[in-house]
C-alpha cells in the first residue's frame, strides 16, 4: 500500500494513453502533454536528480508552486523514493513559507518562477526554481533511479500544512496507507474510471489534491492541469477536453455559475459532469443552481487535510431523484455518510470524532498537539455535528476550532489575532468567521484600540497583508469599547458571531 | 480493515433499505426481506448464539449450504466476531465435507436441510441443520453479542477449501484485510454504487462469493439470492428486481444465453447489466453473444481462492468502443490489466507471479505448502501467462498445476487419479481437462487396464461418483495400452492434452 501502486499501474496499462496536460500558461515553459509513459519517466528523473544531490530517503523536499504538472509529478517522485513531500500553499508569505520550511526541516526547495522574486529570502540547503533550472540542472533522464530500499505503508509520504488552533500552522503527516486508501474510497464513492477526465480545479498543495492525483493515475484517467481558478476558464476547460469530474470548494461553484450566466451558448458537460464539493458547507441554492443551471452532479465531501481528507461522502440517492429540487438539495447540503472504513461518533460535547485509516500518523515535529487530537484512539474534529439516526447522515453545525475558513482556505483566527495584536494601536481584538456570498466565510477583527492610539480599517488590514498572505486578511474591522470575557478571561467567540449570523441559512458558525 | 467495516456502514446508512432478498425456493422456510437494519440484527443473534454455545475467537464454524440469506448472515456474524468461516463447497460428498471439517479443525458444523441426510455422518462439536433448527435453537434475538475482543486486520477471517497440486483440497485462510482490500479493488473497478442491484449467481461459497457481498453491504446494494444456478431464473430475478450486477463463470453466461433463445419478448436488463466473467477463460463467442444477445456488458476477472481473488480486471476501453464487435470480444477474453495495487511478473519458467495485498496468509496447518506457494515473496498462481508490453494485460496461457477448471470447479487431476487408481482394475492412470462448449474444460481419463482386467466407461465413472463430488467424475474414459512418461517417470500432462485442444481457441491446457 504505497503510492508507487498508483504510477506503476498507469505505466504499465496506460503507457501511450494520455496522462497529464499541463496549465499552456505557465511562467516556465508547460511540460509537453505527457502520456503515463512519459509521466513516470519523468517521475524517474527527479528522483535520480534528488538522488545526484545525496537527498536521502526521508528528508522533506518542499515545494512552493501553483497547480503545473511539475508539482503533480513531484507528488509521486518525491514520496515514492521514499522521502517526503512538503507542498507548500502558494499565497503564504516568506516568512510563513520559511517557517514551514524551516519547521519540516526541508533539505531542498523548490519555487514556482512566479514565486521566486517573493521567496528569495527564504533558504533552503538546496533550492531551485521549477522549469529551466529543474529540468537542466535538477532532473537526471535516463538514470535509473535507486529504489526506495524499504517501502513500507506506514511511511510518511506527505507532509501538509494546516491552520488549526494554534497561531502557527501545523504540518499533517500522511501516511502511504493514508493516502492509499483515501485514493481507493474516495475513487469508489466518486465511481472514477478510465473513461473520466479530471481538471484540477483544486489547489494540489491542498491535502496533495484531496488525494485526487493518485486514484486518478492508478485508474489511466486523464488530467488536465488549471494554474488558477477562473470560471470562464473552467468552462472553456470543461469544452476542450470534455471533462467529466473535479473538485473544489463552494466559491469555485460559485465562479462558474457566474460565468456560465455570460457563456455564449449551452453551458459544456450538462449530464455529463459530477462534481466533488468540499472545504466549506454550501450553501442550498449553490446546490440548486449547479443541478438547474449547469445540468452538473453534484456531490460533496467532509474531511479534514488530518484525515487525508474523507470522512464522509454526500451523494443524491436513487430513490430521492425524484423528490423535488429544493429538498434534494437540501439533502446533499449535509455533509453525509461516513465513507467505507470511517467510524464516526459524536461526543457528549457535541464534537464529531473519527476513526479510520486514514486519520494522520500525527503533527510534525509536534508530539502533543498529536496526543490531544488523537485522545481515547478517535481524531477530534474540532467540528460540532449531528448524525442523523434515520441514514447517518452528518451535518456539521459547528466549528469548534477556531478556524474559519473563506473560499476553501483554513485560517487560524488565532494567528490572524497574533498578527493584528502586533499593531502598536492595538488593545485587545478578536478574529471571528462571518457569512459571505460567494466565500461562506470572511473574516472580520473586533479590535479595541489602546488608550490615546488611533488605526482606522484600512491601516489594520494593510498591517495584516504586510505580514501574511492576503487571503487571512481581515476584511472588515470593527472598532469596540470592549470585548466580552469569561469569568476565567476566555473570549465566547460563538456569542460574538451569533448577532452576524442570525437568520442566515446553515450558521456554521 | 475488518469485514466490520462493510456491515456497520450498511446499517448505518442503509438501515431501512432492502438488503437481502432470499431464494423464495428455500428448503427450510426463507428468511423475510431483510433491510439492512434486520440484516444486521440477524447477524447479532447468529454471534449471541456462537456465544451461548461457548465457541471461542479463533474457533471455525464450517458452513455447506447452497446460496442463502442464513450463508450469507454467517459469512459476516463469524468473521465479524473474531472467529473463523469455513464455507464448504455444497456437491462435496460427505467423506470429502468430513475431511474439510476435520482438518479445519471446526467445533461448528452447519448444514442446509437438503444437505442434512447425505451428510448426516459427518461430526462436529456442535451441529445444526439451516432454519428451524438454528432459528430456535442457536440464533439469540435481543442478546447483545460479546465484540470481538481484539479486532485485527491480520487476523483470519475465513478458510476457503480449493483444489490444487494435491490430492486433498487445502484451506486458503483469508485474512480481514485481505477480503476488505479485495472488495474495495473490485468495487472501485466494477463501478459498484448504491444504485446496483446484485444477484448470486456465484456460490457463496466460493471465496466467499468472490468477496462481492461484503462491499455490496458495504455501498448498501440490494443483494438478491439465488439457490441454484438456472438460466431462465436467472433471467426471471433480472426482470423482477431489476438486477445491474452478476459474477460467474462462463458456463452461467452459456446458460443464460441458451435461455435467452427461448424467452418470450425482449430480454431484460438490455443496456443495464453487467457481468463479471472468472474462473475460466470464457470463449470469444460467448463474450460475443453476451453483448449481441442480451446487450449485458461484459468484463473478466482473472484471481485465485488464495488471491481473494481479484489479480485482474478486463473491461472494454473507451477507446476500443469503436471496435469492431468481434475484435472488442478478442482483447476481452484476456485476463486483464492487474488490479490497483496488485503487482504481477511472469518467471522465467513462464509461470505468472503475483504480490499483492489480496494474498492468503497460509494454507490451514500446512506451512511446507506455504512457504513454497509463497516462495521468494511471490505467489505463485501455477499459471503460465505473458503480458502484454503494450497495454499491461495479462493473458492466461497455459495452466501449470492439475488443476482442471470444469464450470467454474477447480478439480485437482491427482485427486481423481487417486480415486480411479483405487479401483481394482485400473494399473495407470492420467487424468487431463480436455475442451468443452458449455463447461470450459471437461474430465477425461486415461486408464492403462491392469492385466487381466476388466473394466468399461461407465464402471470407472460410477466408482469416481461413489467416491467424490459427480463434478469431479471425468465425462470419458479412454483405455490405452501405456501411457508416456519422462526419463524420470513422470507424466507429461501438457503433452496428453495437446491433441485434443488442437485447433481450440485460447488453449489453457
Amino acid at each position: 500500500m504505497t503510492i508507487a501502486d498508483f504510477l506503476d499501474r498507469a505505466e504499465l496499462g496506460f503507457r501511450d494513453s494520455p496522462g497529464v496536460v499541463d496549465e499552456p500558461q505557465q511562467p516556465a515553459p508547460p511540460v509537453p502533454v505527457a502520456s503515463y509513459g512519459r509521466f513516470a519517466e519523468r517521475v524517474r528523473a527527479w528522483q535520480a536528480g534528488l538522488d545526484a544531490l545525496g537527498v536521502g530517503e526521508g528528508e522533506r523536499v518542499a515545494v512552493a508552486s501553483h497547480n503545473s504538472a511539475r508539482l503533480l509529478e513531484l507528488l509521486f517522485a518525491v514520496p515514492m523514493s521514499g522521502r517526503i513531500c512538503v507542498p507548500v500553499n502558494f499565497r503564504l508569505k516568506p516568512e510563513e513559507v520559511d517557517y514551514v520550511v524551516a519547521q519540516s526541516g526541508a533539505s531542498v526547495l523548490l519555487v514556482d518562477p512566479e514565486l521566486d522574486a517573493g521567496l528569495s529570502e527564504v533558504k533552503a540547503p538546496h533550492r531551485f526554481v521549477l522549469g529551466e533550472q529543474t529540468e537542466a540542472g535538477l532532473m537526471r533522464f535516463g538514470t535509473e533511479p535507486r529504489p526506495w530500499s524499504q517501502p513500507d505503508e506506514d511511511a510518511t509520504a506527505t507532509i501538509n500544512y494546516t491552520s488549526g488552533t494554534t497561531a502557527r500552522p501545523k504540518g499533517v503527516q500522511l501516511t502511504h496507507r493514508n493516502i492509499w486508501v483515501n485514493g481507493m474510497t474516495f475513487g469508489l464513492h466518486t465511481r472514477v474510471w478510465e473513461g473520466d477526465v479530471y481538471l484540477h480545479t483544486l489547489p494540489m498543495f491542498h491535502c496533495n489534491g484531496w488525494g485526487m492525483p493518485y486514484v486518478m493515475a492508478g485508474l489511466g484517467v486523464k488530467q488536465v492541469v488549471l494554474r488558477k481558478v477562473d470560471g470562464t476558464e473552467i468552462l472553456r476547460r470543461v469544452d476542450e477536453h470534455g471533462v467529466t469530474l473535479m473538485c473544489g470548494a463552494p466559491a469555485v461553484w460559485n465562479m462558474v455559475l457566474d460565468a456560465a450566466a455570460t457563456w455564449e451558448g449551452e453551458v459544456p458537460g450538462r449530464d455529463r459532469v459530477r462534481i466533488v464539493c468540499a472545504g466549506a458547507p454550501p450553501p442550498t441554492r449553490t446546490i440548486q443552481r449547479v443541478q438547474e443551471e449547469l445540468g452538473w452532479e453534484f456531490t460533496q465531501l467532509y474531511g479534514l487535510t488530518e484525515t487525508s481528507p474523507m470522512l464522509t461522502f454526500n451523494r443524491t440517492r436513487p430513490a430521492d431523484a425524484a423528490l423535488p429540487a429544493e429538498e434534494r438539495a437540501r439533502k446533499l447540503s449535509r455533509a453525509g455518510l461516513p465513507a467505507l472504513g470511517v467510524k464516526l461518533k459524536v461526543s457528549e460535547s457535541g464534537e464529531v470524532l473519527a476513526r479510520s485509516n486514514t486519520v494522520l500518523d500525527g503533527y510534525w515535529d509536534k508530539p502533543e498537539e498529536t496526543a490531544e487530537a488523537l485522545e481515547d484512539g478517535w481524531f477530534h474534529t474540532g467540528d460540532g455535528g449531528t448524525l442523523d439516526p434515520g441514514d447517518g447522515h452528518l451535518t456539521i453545525s459547528d466549528r469548534k476550532k477556531d478556524v474559519i475558513i473563506t473560499g476553501g482556505e483554513n485560517v487560524s483566527s488565532i494567528e490572524v489575532e497574533d498578527t493584528i495584536f502586533s499593531h502598536p494601536a492595538v488593545a485587545e481584538v478578536a478574529v471571528i468567521g462571518v457569512p459571505h456570498e460567494k466565500w461562506g466565510e470572511t473574516i472580520k477583527a473586533l479590535v479595541v484600540l489602546a488608550e490615546g492610539a488611533t488605526a482606522d480599517e484600512s491601516d489594520i488590514i494593510a498591517h495584516c497583508k504586510q505580514h501574511m498572505a492576503g487571503y487571512k486578511a481581515p476584511t472588515s474591522v470593527e472598532f469596540r469599547e470592549s470585548i466580552p470575557r469569561t469569568a476565567t478571561g476566555k473570549i465566547q467567540k460563538f456569542k460574538l458571531r451569533q448577532p452576524y449570523w442570525a437568520g442566515v441559512e446553515r450558521g456554521v458558525n
